[in-house]
């Protein structure tokens, strides 16, 4: 059952942004920048996660698929399944090449890259 | 063709928060305070549209279907084909409890006041 107070599926994406990103052992790997979203198809197209750089000079940002982010309460984090050195090769560009071509690019760069089954067709 | 300057069907959530909505006479009517996603399908449940109120009291917060929002670049604002009448009939609740239910309530009540087809099953 959802609560109030509780982590539910549905989540404000203003919560999402700022929201800190750790890997299996509590380690902070970087933040959730932002959310790309698709008007063609009511869908969330990926979680734009920052991290490296000093004060955003070299920041890289990663699409992540956004199934692949569990929020842990305790952590107050999203805790991914990978590494620090997986994220680092991992796609990523600036933010604004990200949503370059409608972002179809990236999205199909992260869906492979993490082999999360894409949710489109 | 998607671009980095126009406006395109891939949009930041960052971007989206804060935007006006005007109706189809160009009358602002409020604004997107938030976006609500759901982790279980991938999806932009709905927007939460705010309006009316001062400073924040007795401020209504409207689920709106993310598809019935479309940007008008000239305008700089999402346009909706609704008047400010028929938003105030609307379903409007505080922005907590647009939540609540996992958000399955108000994504519903919107989806049927506005007579947008469901995304879901």
């Amino acid at each position: 059952m959802a609560t109030l107070s509780g982590h539910t599926s549905a989540i404000r994406a203003s919560r999402v942004i700022g929201t800190d990103v750790k890997d299996n052992e509590g380690n902070v790997l970087g933040k959730i920048e932002d959310v790309v979203l698709d008007k063609t198809d009511n869908a969330v197209m990926f979680a734009v996660v920052g991290f490296g750089g000093v004060l955003g000079i070299g920041e890289k940002y990663h699409p992540l698929p956004w199934s692949a982010l569990d929020y842990d309460e305790a952590e107050q984090a999203y805790v991914v399944p990978y590494t620090k050195e997986q994220l680092e090769a991992a796609p990523s560009d600036t933010i604004n090449e990200l949503t370059r071509d409608d972002g179809t690019l990236n999205r199909e760069r992260a869906f492979d890259y993490y082999k999360v089954p894409r949710y489109w067709n």
